[in-house]
C-alpha cells in the first residue's frame, strides 16, 4: 500500500513537473518569431494565412513579429475603444490584401512586413478625427490611406535596399502627414483636431505631478498604438514581453529615458502625462537594443543613446511641424533608428543584415551561425 | 472610251488612295519620336540642330519627344500670351546652350533633355510675377534660372542613376521654389503673386458650376505649361496626340481624376475652374500609363491610382506650401511618379529602361525585343 | 684684411640668404597638409596626438588640413570672444572623444574629420544663446550636440558613400536646427535669439554705407566661424593663406560674390554688413574653386557660378526657415557642394576623388599622378 501511495505521489509531482514543463515548452513555443506556425500554415486556407500574417502585421507596428503577440495586441486595441480596433482591423486588411494584389514578394506579404503601415495610418486617422467615433466615412480614407501604404513601402523599399535599410514607418509618417495636410482642421469632409506642439508655453501651468509622469512611462508604449489608457498599454507591453522580454524592457526603458527627455526641456506637461513624450524614446531604444543589432552592454549603451536622440529630435520635430499644426508622429524614432543602422565603427560589428533579423533571444544565440554568412553578403554587396 | 473611262475612274481612286495613304505615312513619319529626323540633322547647321532640339525639349515638358510636337506647343504658348511664349523660348535657348557650354552629353542635349527644365522655371517666372507682361528686368533671372537647371539636372541624374531613375522635372520644381523664396510677394525688383493653399476657406462660396468644372479638366493639360486658356490647352492636348494618342488618352484621363479627387477634398472653386487641381493628376497618369511602363490593363488600372495619388499629394503638399504663400508646382507627380518607377511587384514586370523609353504605341510594339535586353540589365546592375 | 672683411661680408650675406631660405622653407613645412607631422606624431602621447587633430579639425571648419592654421583660428576666436572660443574647443573635444569611443576609423580622427563639426555646433549654440556669456548650463547642449555630430557624420557618410561624397557639414547643419527647435526664444532653460530673415522689409532703412558693405566681405570668411568683428576674421583669412592661398583666394572672391548677390536681391543692410550675405559664397566657392577639383580656368569659372549659386540658395532658405524662426547657416553651401560634385560634364574631369583631396596646391602638381589612379577608381566603382 504505501509503495502505492509512494508511487501515486511521485506520479503525481511527476505529472505536475511534467504540466508545468508542458506550459513553458508551450510559453517557449509561443514565443520569438514562431516560425514553427509557417510551416504548419503552408496548406491551410486563405483566410486563415491571412489572419495569421494580419496578425503579425499588428505586432509588427512595435517591433514584433509573432501572431500571439498581435491577437493580445488588436484585444488591448478593442478594449481601449472598439471604434479604434476595428479601423486597426481595417487598416491591416487594406494593405495586406492591396499588396496580395500588386504581386508584392509573398515571403513579405505574409510575415505582416506590407500591414503593420496600414494599420498605424488607419488608428492615427481615427485619433485626429475630430469628427467623433463610428463617423463611417473615415473608412474610406482610411481604406485608400492604408492601401497607399503598400506603394510607399514597395519603392521605398526598392530605394533603401542599396543600403541594406528597412522602409520601418516611413509609409505610415509619409502618407498620415499627406491626409491630415489634405483636410485640416475645419475640413467639411474630414475634420480633425489641431496638433499643439510640446513647446508650446502654458499660461497658467500647474504643479508638475510626479506619480502622472511616472503613469506616463507604460503608456509611451501604448502610445505606439496611439492608445492612451493604462490597462491596454500594459497588455500591450506584455504582448511584446510574450515575443521577447528583452524588447519588451527597452521598451519601457526608451519610455522613460524619452519621458527625462521631456522633462529636461520643459515641455507642456500633458506631453508627459501621455506618454507622448516617450514613445519615440521607446522606439529608437527598441530597434537598436536587441532587434537590429546583437544584444551586449555595448548595443545597450547605443540604445540608450538612440532613445535619447529620437526623443530630443522628437521634440525638435514636433516644434516645426506643430508651427503648421502637424505631428510628427514617429519620424524622429525612424530618423534616428535609419541612421543607427548606417552607423560605422564599434557598433557595426554588432549589426544584424535585415534579412536576418528574429527576435532578440534568437539573435544573441545564433549570433556565431550568422556571423560567417554575414561577412559572405557584406562582400558580395561590396562587389 | 468606257475601259479608259473606268481605267481613268481606277487611276483617280487609285491616286486618292495613294494619296491618303501617303498623308497617313506622312502623318506615321510625324508621330511617334521621328528618330529617322535624328540621322538627317546630323551634317545639319548648329542653328538648325539647335531649333530641333528645342522643340523636342518644349514636347519633352509634357513627356513627349517629338519636334513637330514642340512647335504646335510652342505656337500654343505664342497664342496664349506672346510675353509667356517668348520666355519660353528664351528658357529653352538658355538651358541648352548652357548644356553645350558645360560639356553635358551631347546625345542628351540633342534629345532636348536638358531644355525642358529651363523652359518651366522661365514660364513659371513670367506667370507668378506681378509686374506685367513686357517687363524686361525679368529675363535676367529667366536666364539665370534656366542655366541653373543644367547643374542641377546633371547633378541629379548622377543621383539618382543609382536606381535607373530620371531627374524628371525636380530640377524645375527646386529652382522655382528657390526664385520665389529669393524674391517675394514685395521684392523691390521680383515682385510676384502670393499663392493662396487650394483648401484655403471660402468665406463666400457660391455653388458650384458643372460646366465650368468640365472645362476644366483639358485646361488642367494647358496648365502643365502654365496656361490658362482652352483654345491653346486643347492646342497642346493635339499636339500630345501627334506624339503618342495613348499619352493623350492619359493625359486627359489623369486630368478628369485630378478634378474628381480636387471635388472629393472641397478644394476652392477657383483651383476647379482653371485646371490646378488636374495637372499633377494628368502628369502621373501620364508617366505611368504607357511612358515609363509598356502599357496593359495592369499599367492602366496602375496609372489611374497613380493619378489618385499625385492628384492627392498635390493638395497634401499646396496646403502646406501655401502657408509660406508658395505654390507646390509639380512636386506631387514627379515624387510619384519616381515612386512608381521603384515598386516592386506587378509592375515592375512592365517597366522599360530609361534609356529605352519610346513612344507608347513603339514601346508596345517592340516589348519583346527588349525584354531580353531588360533581363540582362538588370542582372547587372544587381551584381 | 680686407680679403677676410670680403669673406665676413660673403659669409653674412651668405648667412642671410641661407636663414631667409630656412624661414622660406620652414613656411613651406608649414602650409599645406603638413603630412610630415603625423609620421612624426605616430609615438607621441595621446594628449599631444588629441592636440593636434583637434587643431586639424578647427582648421577643417573652413576646409584647411592644417594644425598651425587651426591654432591661429583658435587664437582668433579667443581673441573675438573668449567665451565663444572656450565653446570651440569644447565642441572639438567633445566630438573627437566621441569618435573614439564610438570607435570611428583612427585615420579620420586623426585627420580631424569628426571633430570640425561639432566645433561649428558649439560655435553657433554660444552665438544663438540669449543667456549671455558664462552661462555654464550651456556647456550641456554643447556637449551633447557636438558629440551627437558623430553619430550624424559616421552614417551620412556610410549613407553617401555610394557617391563618393563627403558628409561635410551636413552633421551640424541638422544638429543645430533640431537644437534651436527644441528650445525657442522664451525656452527656461536654454533661450535664444529668433532669426530675422534677410529678405524682411526695413521700414525706415537708411541709405547703403559702400564702406560697411565692402568691410562685409572679410567679415564674410569670419562669419564661417560665427565671428563678427574684423581681426580676427583677417587673422583667420590668414590661416586659410597659411595653408593654402589659392583656397584663400577662392574665400575672399565667393564673400564678395556672395555680397553682390546680397546686393542684387535687395537683402537687409545689416545682413551686409555683418558678412552673413558672404559666408555661404565663401563656402561655395571654396569647395569648387581647389579643394575637391584642380585648379584650372575652367574650374575656376565654376567656383564662381557656385558662390553664386550657394548665395542665392542661401537668401531663399534663410527666407523660408526664418518663417518659423531659424537661421539656414551653411545649408545653402553644403547643398550646392554636393550638387557640384556630382555633376557630370566639363567639371567632372577635375574632380578629385574624396579620399586624395589634399592642399589645392598639391593637388594641382599630382593631377598627372592620380589621374590613372581615379580613372581605375571610378572603374571599380562602376561594375
Amino acid at each position: 500500500m504505501w509503495i502505492e501511495t509512494k508511487t501515486e505521489v511521485e506520479k503525481a509531482s511527476r505529472t505536475r513537473a511534467s504540466f508545468s514543463r508542458r506550459v513553458l515548452n508551450g510559453l517557449l513555443l509561443c514565443s520569438g518569431d514562431m516560425e514553427h506556425l509557417d510551416k504548419y500554415m503552408k496548406d491551410k486556407s486563405f483566410v486563415l494565412q491571412l489572419v495569421v500574417c494580419g496578425l503579425r502585421a499588428v505586432a509588427r507596428v512595435i517591433l514584433a513579429n509573432n501572431p500571439l503577440s498581435g491577437g493580445l495586441i488588436l484585444a488591448a486595441l478593442y478594449w481601449a475603444s472598439p471604434w479604434q480596433g476595428l479601423l486597426g482591423t481595417l487598416g491591416v486588411l487594406a494593405s495586406t490584401l492591396t499588396a496580395v494584389i500588386t504581386g508584392q514578394d509573398s515571403a513579405e506579404v505574409a510575415g505582416g512586413l506590407h500591414g503593420f503601415n496600414g494599420m498605424l495610418v488607419s488608428l492615427l486617422m481615427g485619433e485626429f478625427s475630430s469628427a467623433g467615433d463610428w463617423y463611417w466615412w473615415l473608412l474610406l480614407p482610411v481604406f485608400l490611406g492604408s492601401a497607399t501604404c503598400v506603394f510607399l513601402f514597395s519603392g521605398l523599399s526598392s530605394f533603401l535596399d542599396r543600403w541594406d535599410l528597412p522602409a520601418a514607418v516611413f509609409p505610415f509618417n509619409i502618407i498620415i502627414i499627406l491626409y491630415l495636410l489634405c483636410t485640416g482642421p475645419e475640413h467639411p469632409y474630414f475634420p480633425h483636431h489641431s496638433v499643439k506642439p510640446p513647446g508650446a508655453l502654458e499660461p497658467n501651468a500647474t504643479e508638475l505631478i510626479a506619480l502622472q509622469v511616472i503613469r506616463g512611462i507604460p503608456l509611451g508604449v501604448g502610445q505606439i498604438f496611439a492608445c492612451g489608457d493604462l490597462g491596454p498599454s500594459l497588455l500591450i507591453l506584455g504582448a511584446v514581453f510574450l515575443y521577447s522580454p528583452l524588447l519588451a524592457v527597452h521598451a519601457l526603458l526608451g519610455s522613460a529615458v524619452g519621458t527625462l527627455t521631456g522633462l529636461s526641456m520643459a515641455v507642456r506637461h500633458e506631453s508627459l502625462y501621455s506618454g507622448l513624450s516617450g514613445f519615440n524614446g521607446a522606439l529608437g531604444c527598441m530597434t537598436v537594443g536587441g532587434l537590429f543589432f546583437t544584444f551586449s552592454l555595448w548595443t545597450h549603451l547605443f540604445a540608450i543613446a538612440s532613445a535619447f536622440f529620437s526623443a530630443y529630435a522628437d521634440i525638435a520635430l514636433s516644434n516645426l511641424m506643430g508651427t503648421v499644426g502637424l505631428p510628427a508622429s514617429s519620424w524622429a524614432a525612424t530618423l534616428v533608428a535609419t541612421l543607427m543602422l548606417l552607423l560605422t565603427g564599434s557598433l557595426a560589428a554588432y549589426r544584424i543584415p535585415i534579412g536576418q533579423v528574429r527576435a532578440p533571444e534568437r539573435n544573441l544565440r545564433s549570433r556565431s551561425q550568422w556571423e560567417a554568412g554575414n561577412t559572405e553578403e557584406r562582400e558580395s554587396t561590396d562587389v
